[in-house]
């Protein structure tokens, strides 16, 4: 089959990989309807953090069960199925508490690699969740969207506390950020202030559901947000970047006790002890357990009430992934669909 | 009066200072029956953090309303009054919220000074809580706990989302860990692990509810706990002592999806934003909300459900303050009482 493979930093290749067998009885495995980049695959594009030679790309996935092993009981070849980007058992008392991303037996997507024609599902009770038929072609970006930033941002929204009567701010433009807005709007804020400079994505924001921009950063970004809700800060805020200036930038935007969600991967960022501990915010964040959210994003997707697949703004052939890539780090797409 | 100066690190006088009087006409002065040392006032006694020149000492304490002002509604001359460490006006939407210590008008009761014969409380209607009677001799104590580490444990035991079923470790044997362990047990939890290595703290520890002692810190400490938790950690725990190593023990020791309650004052503390994001914990902490908790604490301790007053263990004329921050410096006291 045609898989992605990074070989190093810049250098994406689309080649023949194995094809996936089943190698547990749990495993299932799918023939890839659509693929996507995310913007965390591009810290390794950008040569931050590990990277131990040619990798698989790519956690998210939708896509049709081909085979599944003996052991599956709940999905079967034909079926249409979503999954996380985390494999997990949702079994374990980590899971039922509904942190499957952190299941005692994880397994990370990423390392099977689903930028790619097939791919082996672990756990497939416990990862895969099946669409009530077959979905139109209209539904296949939103439910791709659903296995990752829109579960990221929903999670990022969860964990900001939202609610009707909220006041919350998004702080990232990028496809998970819009999809906190969405999820803001779903969860019934009553203010949401998305944080954005660039006008495309400012335009979505405002389609999710953002009720104000501030365009502003740092200090400057947090002052806007003071001033927007009698100088006390938001009640909640979702950080979607993972940078140090937008961690702080969201706490120092949060009232106290307000909560702060924060799921962008924090890389090399160091939290200030003091100023948090008087900031007196909630902060709650990590890998999002999207299998928790699955069923009620797939359902909402079907009834059409929320269209998260608009974040993305360009479909491209597998075998150009590269591409992609490039124009996500150049940021001239918010996120690439690739078709296998 | 008389009243505590603390005129460099380790140097500490009582000496006479000017009455207080009533400034604003929601002061209150209250002639103060019971005062105390409390571990914050430590780090300033060691030179750490901030020291300008010399500075009136304490912010806990438990009186008799001496006089109001003319904006007073909720106590009168003669009632016995218990107050939080910060004052609040206690209607702002921060106050209503629950986080009285970070009140929009927060008037931190250190600048003030506690350790006296007599105290000005500014916003007294917000601040003070009077008690149903003139307590008896052996409540004051407790009374006196209510007004921070009782009320500070408590914060940091809501803050680990304590609860029926829960199993919740304490790290720092101090009086705000030993009464975070007292909460505990008190709303429920299911296992109490204590952290502690002095055997008189952890005598107490078990009187207040202790289920299990764990002497280990850092590593092997965390690795105790996993033993204790089928590998998974605790549900909650709560950080009582401030430092790196007290912070990283207690996100350590907190299983996926589980709550950080922390209420040491964070000195000098970096919490590495990569192993904060993959914990999956909930972090929330803070200057404790005492004020909040106050009438609930008031009411456990007159109907002698709880003793959190067992913490002092020893009591000094407030003319011998110096000696009661020797003995808490060096450890040989938990809690030092004042008497006025």
């Amino acid at each position: 089959m045609r898989g992605v493979v990074m070989y190093a930093p810049g250098d994406i290749r689309v080649e023949d990989r194995d094809d996936p067998k089943i190698l547990e009885p749990t495993d299932a495995v799918i023939k890839v309807s659509a693929a996507c980049i995310c913007g965390s695959d591009l810290w390794p594009y950008r040569g931050i953090g590990s990277s131990d030679g040619q990798s698989p790309m790519g956690h998210e996935y939708v896509g049709v069960v081909e085979e599944v092993g003996p052991e599956v009981t709940t999905v079967k070849a034909g079926d249409f199925v979503v999954g996380s980007f985390f494999a997990s058992d949702n079994t374990c008392e980590i899971c039922q508490a509904g942190y499957q991303s952190r299941c005692v037996d994880a397994r990370p997507m990423g390392a099977i690699g689903t930028q790619a024609q097939y791919a082996r599902i672990p756990l497939t009770d416990g990862t895969l969740v099946a669409t009530p038929d077959r979905p139109t072609a209209d539904l296949v970006p939103s439910l791709l969207a659903a296995s990752d930033v829109l579960g990221t941002g929903w999670f990022g929204a969860v964990a900001a506390d939202v609610g009707p009567g909220k006041t919350v701010a998004v702080v990232g433009d990028g496809a998970v950020g819009l999809c906190a807005v969405l999820a803001a709007k779903e969860l019934g804020a009553e203010r949401i202030i998305a944080m954005s400079r660039h006008a495309d994505r400012q335009a979505l924001a405002r389609e999710f559901g953002a009720t104000d921009i501030v365009a502003e950063r740092g200090d400057e970004g947090v002052a806007a947000i003071k001033d927007l809700t009698k100088g006390l800060g938001a009640h909640g805020v979702v950080e979607a970047v993972g940078t140090q200036e937008s961690m702080m930038q969201a706490i120092r935007s949060t009232r106290p006790g307000g909560y702060v969600g924060y799921v962008g991967v924090a890389h090399g960022v160091k939290l200030p002890g003091g100023e948090l501990f008087f900031s007196a915010t909630h902060l709650h964040g990590g890998p999002a357990p999207v299998r928790r959210f699955l069923p009620d994003l797939i359902d909402l997707i079907y009834r059409r009430e929320i269209d998260p697949g608009r974040v993305f703004d360009r479909e491209l052939p597998l075998d150009d992934a590269a591409a992609g890539y490039q124009a996500m780090d150049e940021r001239r797409a918010i996120k690439v669909l690739l078709t296998p």
